[in-house]
């Protein structure tokens, strides 16, 4: 028993509608509107259409018979306050590398990056040129500071490197999985031999992020060393420009004598402790940042966040998801554990 | 200038090769040895060649005519106690939403899914018919007690869904952001005006896990209400089995008085308060279960999940992504807020 197959065109039959109005409807299209997006989604389910993934590539190829389209361009919108290429190792990633990482995964699959920076666009300016250049796909770097983002993201494919502006924009993010990293920091330290460690979190880039990692640390920790609630290990968030802070938590470092320091900036450590670390104390960094740390501990994997969030856009492209997403979604990426 | 565009006949006369070495070698076919892959994709790189991806979509459609293949397998494996139509309401999600949500996405995409259940299917089996069906993508569902996967993941683009096997099985997995959901319930409890909460967390399905949901909501709390270091918000890892914990439990309720309970099961909490909950202390649910749960709480998106991991195995096929990842991907997504 064979069933017809339904069309494209039987959907357009039913609605009275043109056929390009229901391929539009069903990639999300804005320019369809919304109810007319949902009629046709509904029709489609209850006929029981679906996409012939073979057909689908080969309509995409005739669509793009204008060599202009070829290479197909994604932005990288940059909010930061230096360009990518003299961008702050002290920050989060290696931004260089992200780029890296993202350029050579877009070639791969046949798209060019470009950066747009904050210096010299505005969002206006980025939303437009986009539009001009029928751009589909938007990689958002962090910002450091909140700022307004006038642009317009119904049409695009946006993934986003932001830790912290996940309220006021929920698109999809991809990230360092820093819960992993401080894992297997305590377990490497564990396996080494060391029980009593300190945990240092430099307050910065912000506070609730610090109180987080102490609170997981803490968590991970209890259960390694099945503590009762009462025995607490050391933590110190300090404010790095704070020297009063730094020099109470010097005091106590010197009378605690942890056998272990966990961090994740061990130069902001070294700093704050003047180049005197106590002797013996080994600094185990969960997020080595600077190119010329060698570890033991954690690096980001920069260049895979990079190319994730790229093939992330392109698969967004591919099946049609724009604008923001009604489920969010968040993806950690396991950096790789270095040794001196 | 017009630079000759490289193309894979130019980087097989190169290497001495049959051009469908290259197409092989640069899909990571496992046919193929390391060493040859890493040879081309150096060459790849050196010559500037990069997919054109109008002309790759054109070649999966000329590589497809055998009609058979028309419609591509996903296979879903199940080492849950249950098949999915009867599975246990009380795990982490509802796995009936999970595969109808699957089962749409891959619709929609062109594939069809198959679940191989435990109960009937070893996984060598399972290996064998995925390997003659030409079948290359795989979906886990999370397993509740360790077990062997003999299966060869070498040449399946895989996903899972498991929380608990990361360490022995690093593949890309798909879960629910139970971060986010403890610190949107906080949140709303918060703004509803309850100030003093307790957490009461069932240890199961684990302690560890039990822990760092402790470690992460205390760290949140502290950030929203600054505590100091010596007030302390009162919690229960509590075992459900265990009488004697649950008494204890109920007997400190009675006395701290919370003016909320944030929990994430609330019928275990009701079974072990005997469904006498003091009066007037609402209970917040940051992960609901069952079909019937009305809030106040936050829902995992169960239906979402199983599309994502579709989206991300069908991107993966896509770029020629498999076996155990380089950088494994954990993605979290987003529940939704219900009130009753």
């Amino acid at each position: 028993m064979t069933e017809k197959r339904i069309t494209q065109k039987d959907l357009a039959q039913h609605l009275g509608v043109n056929r390009s109005t229901i391929t539009r409807a069903l990639k999300n299209d804005p320019q369809i509107s919304p109810v007319m997006r949902q009629k046709v989604k509904r029709l489609a389910k209850k006929l029981g259409y679906h996409l012939d993934p073979n057909l689908s590539q080969l309509m995409a190829q005739i669509q793009t018979k204008d060599p202009s389209k070829q290479i197909r361009t994604l932005a990288v919108w940059n909010p930061m306050e230096h360009p990518i290429s003299e961008s702050d190792t002290r920050l989060n990633y290696d931004f260089r590398e992200v780029f890296a990482g993202a350029k050579e995964q877009a070639l791969t699959l046949g798209y060019q990056l470009e950066e747009f920076w904050q210096g010299t666009y505005t969002p206006k300016r980025l939303a437009s040129i986009l539009r001009h250049r029928n751009a589909q796909g938007l990689l958002m770097l962090p910002s450091y500071k909140t700022y307004e983002f006038d642009c317009n993201l119904q049409r695009l494919s946006v993934v986003s490197l932001d830790y912290f502006t996940t309220h006021a924009f929920p698109v999809h993010r991809i990230l360092h999985d820093t819960q992993y990293a401080l894992e297997f920091t305590l377990h490497k330290a564990h396996e080494l031999g060391f029980k009593n460690p300190a945990l240092i979190c430099p307050a910065t880039p912000s506070k609730p992020t610090a109180e987080i990692i102490r609170g997981t640390f803490e968590s991970i920790y209890t259960h390694y060393n099945s503590l009762t609630r009462n025995q607490k290990f050391p933590y110190f968030i300090v404010d790095p420009d704070d020297s009063r802070q730094i020099k109470r938590m010097v005091r106590s470092i010197e009378k605690i004598r942890p056998d272990h320091i966990i961090t994740y900036h061990c130069h902001t450590l070294e700093k704050m402790f003047d180049n005197q670390l106590p002797e013996n104390t080994p600094v185990f960094d969960f997020s080595l940042k600077e190119p010329q740390d060698k570890g033991p501990g954690i690096r980001p994997p920069s260049r895979a966040i990079g190319a994730c969030a790229i093939r992330k856009i392109i698969s967004m492209i591919h099946t049609g998801e724009r604008g923001i997403p009604e489920f969010p979604e968040t993806t950690y990426i396991r950096g790789t554990w270095e040794t001196p």
